[in-house]
């Protein structure tokens, strides 16, 4: 068995045990109960593999610390500027509690390589305000009013203050990864920039619209998640200037990953607590989204139950009860097991990838990741 | 006299004499009716230096005829997407009739230096596109509901559809840039995007303050206008290999023509009538935006007058025949005239800088740009 074979099974196992206890708690009845544990518990996570998940993250933090405190440094050092609203309105979005689980994937994916120049900390720099100025233009696009648990800056500042910082960070992204001057990094970058907004937009035609299909959806995903997923580790591998084959293999390792990682992120939007997520559950119901578990749910509706669709998602008229409805026809139809079982077949593939990296703490690490991410609380 | 001089010469004079025109027009009480006369002409030109200016702009556009229609080729090609809502959108955009200034300033400055690559079409094509991508952006943000005699994308699409679009031609402009493969070229145009937005956020923060000073408003000009003015310019000297001294020349010309073109382009938004220029002008008014010509006026404000700027300008609260009113405490207060001269000090600038690179019909083109550009059509 293949290491990373081994963590396959780990993983399907993991997911399945964390599974069939939502599919418990859900049949019960005692989601509310659970989330109000939760919330009142200072061990929110300890009711689900969301703890192994972030452990995980902690781990990677922590064999990256130094890196990633000259990463945080660098962001702070680029959102400053006279006019005093960007490192404010930029401040509070970066400074949110993130996971910073972007640039640390340009991190490990450099250490794991040896890397051993300092380009590394400009570029996951660069990847981590990308996503940080898409997150700033889709609460406005969504209309988000809470984020990581705190209030979205589209609220506290407003959309145009937001659409023009977002544009800043997007800017002020380029011309750190120019620094590092290294054309095949810049073209990598900027087409993943390219294919998260192509991506964003997909993502807004295919809203409301209950026709949208899986493989759509898919699209989507791999457009406004994975290409920045697969282009911050195959950075790591191109400014370490290592083989082809290595480059692809770290590139294919965070595609998968990223597609993986979005499936259980959109299984946990309808089965997962809000206390252990700091965000609020159901905002893709409530906004529309076609995601994998309405996809699935929607195709296996009954002829009775399309109205309920028809108007909960097409026309957006939600009441209250709708969302534990939504719930209860998905976890019916198993649309919350095909999502997480669609995930864990990405995740494979990305375990796959690492079998053609260098084995050692980093990859390691990496794998961990992706394991514990597709086994995470729901 | 120098050739510098001698055009710096004839741009006062036609100034003069053009702005002369306006001030008895509008004294008269003659604006509704030129304006009735414009709309209702064919050779609506005619009432004012708006010709000369776009015979300049025509002229520059024959000459750099084959490369122009390169770069529009390549705009298109970029713009194409399997997401069918981006090419509509940035379609509508890019066909609504722009001068395309911006890349014909590149193409020109090229030319200048007898450039003999291909990398100038792809450089004017992503300037182009920086400029596209804020212009989206400023719509929304603006809530602007015509631009160039057509309704704007944010009024037919939608704002959300107009933010995640203006994203992805930022994108593009970025990858066709890095395809050029020149690090100061990339250096340049990623800063000037960084400073354009930094500019857009300021002037959001002194939107309707009315104590914001004519020193806040050219930062704000500098940085939305004349940074990719600028950059355009720059990026011509940069491929064609001169000396550090002729690239500099060339960039402090896109400066300083930058700021002399917005400076107008303000007048413009309270002088200027609207068929000549397909667009709404008091839009800037309506917005409340402190721009030089309302600078000048709230500083030279009576005390009994005072009321009326903090009602429109900072209350927003805007009636019938405000903006006639503004118009007439602007002009009474010789704002426009002040306005104007404020630009013709930095075309003088501009032309100055002309002095350092070859003399030839390009540099001839551009001079001449300039020239009637702060003579346009009031």
């Amino acid at each position: 068995m293949t290491a990373a074979a081994r963590l396959t099974a780990r993983a399907r196992a993991t997911n399945l045990q964390s599974f069939a206890g939502i599919r418990k708690g859900l049949a019960l009845g005692l989601a509310a109960t659970a989330n109000e544990a939760l919330a009142n518990s200072r061990t929110v996570h300890e009711a689900g593999r969301e703890r192994d998940f972030l452990t995980a993250v902690a781990n990677l933090q922590s064999m990256t610390k130094a890196d990633l405190e000259a990463v945080n440094a660098e962001i702070l050092k680029r959102m400053q500027s006279p006019v005093s609203m960007i490192p404010e309105l930029a401040g509070h979005l970066i400074n949110a509690g993130g996971k910073r689980l972007r640039p640390m994937l340009t991190l490990a994916s450099a250490r794991l390589f040896h890397y051993q120049g300092a380009d590394h900390v400009k570029l996951a720099a660069a990847v981590e305000l990308i996503h940080g100025a898409t997150l700033l233009h889709d609460d406005v696009v969504d209309q988000s009013a809470l984020r990581r648990g705190a209030s979205t800056a589209n609220i506290i500042w407003g959309n145009k203050e937001s659409v023009l910082v977002g544009d800043f960070i997007f800017a002020r992204a380029f011309e750190l990864m120019v620094e590092a001057k290294d054309l095949r990094v810049l073209k990598a970058l900027s087409h993943a920039s390219g294919v998260i907004a192509q991506g964003e937009v997909l993502q807004l035609t295919t809203q409301k619209n209950l026709s949208a299909t899986f493989e759509t959806y898919l699209q989507v995903v791999e457009a406004k998640t994975a290409a920045l997923f697969a282009a911050a580790t195959e950075v790591g591998g191109l400014i370490s200037g290592r083989t082809r084959e290595e480059e692809e293999a770290v590139r294919q390792f965070g595609l998968n990953f990223g597609v993986a990682y979005q499936l259980i992120d959109d299984a946990l939007d309808y089965a997962g607590f809000e206390a252990s997520l700091g965000k609020t559950v159901g905002d893709d119901f409530r906004e529309g989204k076609m995601t994998a578990p309405v996809v699935f749910a929607v195709a296996r509706a009954r002829e009775h139950e399309k109205p309920f669709w028809r108007r909960t998602i097409a026309d957006g008229d939600i009441r209250d009860g709708d969302f534990e409805q939504a719930r209860d026809y998905i976890e019916r139809d198993g649309a919350i097991e095909d999502t997480i079982s669609c995930a864990r077949d990405y995740a494979d593939k990305a375990l796959e990838a690492m079998a053609s990296v260098p084995e050692n703490e980093f990859s390691k690490a990496l794998e961990n990741l992706v394991v514990t991410s597709t086994a995470r609380a729901v």
